[in-house]
C-alpha cells in the first residue's frame, strides 16, 4: 500500500485538513518561548503540542523546512524531531522541500528525505529540470510506499511568470507538467484511483474563469491526488479548495498561519498574550482545524451535490 | 561591491574552475575514512584538504547540499563547516540548493543561506514558481553583496521536458526565464557589466546546432554571469564550456567528480588505493584543477581569437 492510499483513507476518516507547520518563532505564544533553551526548542515544543491536539482531526501535516533552516543547525534538529513526532503518533507527514536536481543529486536527496534523520512520508518536488529530476524519488514508491507532490499550478502571484505560459503545441506549461505526472501516476496506480505521486495545485481566490479552470484541472487529472495550498491566510476559501476535490476526497488542503496563530485570534478583548497557557494555545489550534475541516466537508458536499 | 564582481575578479586572477564539493563518502581515499569518527567527519576532512590544495587555482567552490543532507544531521554540520572553510580562506562559495518557494518562505530560506550557520556567498535558485520566489533573495545583494545563479538551461537529459519547450509567444521556456533574469540584472549592474544575479547554463557535449545555440545564449545574455555545470564526468569539454564565456570571463565552469576522484585516476598500475596518502590525494585534486584551468584558458583564448 502506498502512502498516497493511506492519505486517501485518512481524508475519508478525518477530513481534508493538512496542518502546515511553517512554525516561525514569531507565531508562538509567549508561554512557549518563556524558559525554552532556544527558539528552535520552543518551536519544537509548540509543534508537539499542536500535533497532540490535532492528530485525530488532521489528514496529515506539512513541515516547511525553510522555517527550520532559518534557525540553523538547531532548527534542523527541531525539524527532524517534528517529523518524528508526527510519525510516532501514526500520522502522515509531508516534507515541504521542493527539491529538483539532476539524477545523481536527486538520489542523494531521496536518501536524505526518505531514510534516516529526516525521513518523511511524502516530499514536495519542483519539475523545472525535467522528469529525470523526479524519477530517482519514484523508486521509493516501490520499496517503501513513499509519495511526492510535484509543483504543477501554484497559488502565488508569480505563478503567471512561467507556470502559466502558453506553449506553442497548446496548453500551458503547467498542463505539460500535469501530462507527465499523469503518465507517472499510471505506472503505480494506487488502490483508490490515485497514483503514488500527486501534484501541488493552489486554491487562490478565483474569478469565474479561474473557477472553471480549477474544475477543469480536477477533471483532467483524475489520477492525481492534490496537495492544495493557498487556503486561509493566503486568501483561498473552502469553496475554492472544494473545486479541486472529487467525490469528497482526492486532495488535502493546507493551512499554516490560520492554525499556528489561532491562539491570537481567540484572545478575548483585553486579555494579554502573556496569559495564554500552552493548553489554551493548543486548544485554539484544534478548534481552527475542526472549523476548517467542517467548512471543507460542507463545501465538498455542496460541490458534489 | 557585489560578490558577482568579486567572482569576476577571481576568474581574471585564477581561471574559470569552480570546484564542486559534491563529496560522496564513496569518492574518498581510504586514508580519509580510516580513523574518522563518522562518514561526515571524513567528508569534512577531505573537503578541507582539497580546499587548502586548490584555493589559489580555483575561482570558487560549489557545495551541493544534497550530499550532506543524505548523511543526516551530522552531514549538515559538515556542510556548514565546509562553507566556513572556504570563506575563512577568503574564497567564494556557492550553496547549490536550488530553492524556489513563495515569498514568505523564500525570505526564510534567504535568512538560512545568507546568514548564520549556513552562510554562503551565492546560492542556486529554481524559477518554476516565478519571480516572487526570486525577489526576496535579491534584497541581500544590496545589504550584503550576495549573489545567486538561477536555473535557466541545464545540462541534463530532462532539460528537454520543460525548459526547452517552445512558447506560443516565441522562444523557449528558458528564454522567458533569461528575459526576466536580464531585467533583474539591470537593477543591480555590477562594475564589470554583469548583474548581481546570474544564471545556470549547462555545457553538455554539443552538436553543431547546439553549439550555435550556446553561442547565441552567451551573446543574448550579455549581463548575466554564468554558472556552467556539465563539464568532465557529465561529458562537457573545454570547447563546449568556452562557448558560454566572453572575453575570457563571464562564467565559472563546475567540475565535481573529476576533481574529487582525481586520486583514483592518478593511481599507478598495481598500486593499492589504501596506500594513497591524504597529501597525495590532495595533490591529485590540485593537478586536476590546474589541468582544467589551463584547458579552459586555452579554449577561451581560442574562442576569442
Amino acid at each position: 500500500m502506498y502512502n498516497m492510499d493511506k492519505l486517501y483513507e485518512a481524508v475519508a476518516a478525518k477530513g481534508h485538513v493538512c496542518v502546515g507547520l511553517d512554525t516561525s518563532p514569531s507565531y508562538l505564544p509567549p508561554s512557549f518561548l518563556r524558559g525554552a533553551a532556544s527558539e528552535a526548542d520552543a518551536v519544537l515544543a509548540y509543534n508537539r503540542a499542536l500535533i497532540a491536539a490535532t492528530i485525530d482531526a488532521a489528514a496529515c501535516y506539512k513541515v516547511q523546512i525553510a522555517y527550520y533552516e532559518a534557525l540553523g543547525l538547531a532548527g534542523l534538529v527541531a525539524y527532524a524531531q517534528t517529523l518524528a513526532a508526527v510519525r510516532e503518533r501514526g500520522g502522515l507527514v509531508i516534507a515541504d522541500i521542493k527539491r529538483g536536481d539532476i539524477a545523481d543529486t536527486a538520489q542523494q536527496y531521496a536518501r536524505a528525505h526518505f531514510e534516516g534523520d529526516f525521513e518523511a512520508d511524502f516530499v514536495t518536488l519542483s519539475p523545472y529540470m525535467g522528469m529525470d529530476s523526479i524519477e530517482p524519488w519514484f523508486s521509493y514508491t516501490e520499496t517503501k510506499g513513499k509519495g511526492a507532490f510535484v509543483l504543477m499550478r501554484t497559488s502565488n502571484k508569480g505563478m503567471k511568470d512561467f507556470e502559466y505560459r502558453e506553449l506553442k503545441t497548446g496548453g500551458r506549461l503547467y498542463d505539460a507538467v500535469g501530462d507527465r505526472l499523469s503518465e507517472l501516476a499510471e505506472i503505480r496506480p494506487g488502490r483508490y484511483g490515485y497514483g503514488a505521486f500527486g501534484a501541488v495545485v493552489g486554491a487562490d481566490p478565483k474569478s469565474g474563469a479561474e473557477r472553471e479552470e480549477a474544475a477543469a484541472v480536477r477533471k483532467q487529472r483524475g489520477n492525481l491526488f492534490f496537495l492544495i495550498p493557498g487556503y486561509g491566510a493566503q486568501g483561498g476559501a473552502a469553496g475554492d479548495a472544494a473545486l479541486l476535490l472529487r467525490d469528497g476526497n482526492g486532495g488535502v488542503v493546507n493551512a499554516s498561519r490560520s492554525i499556528l496563530r489561532a491562539w491570537q485570534a481567540s484572545l478575548p478583548v483585553g486579555e494579554e498574550a502573556v496569559a495564554v497557557t500552552p493548553d489554551a494555545a493548543a486548544e485554539a489550534a484544534r478548534k481552527a482545524v475542526l472549523d476548517m475541516r467542517d467548512a471543507l466537508r460542507a463545501a465538498a458536499a455542496g460541490d458534489a451535490g
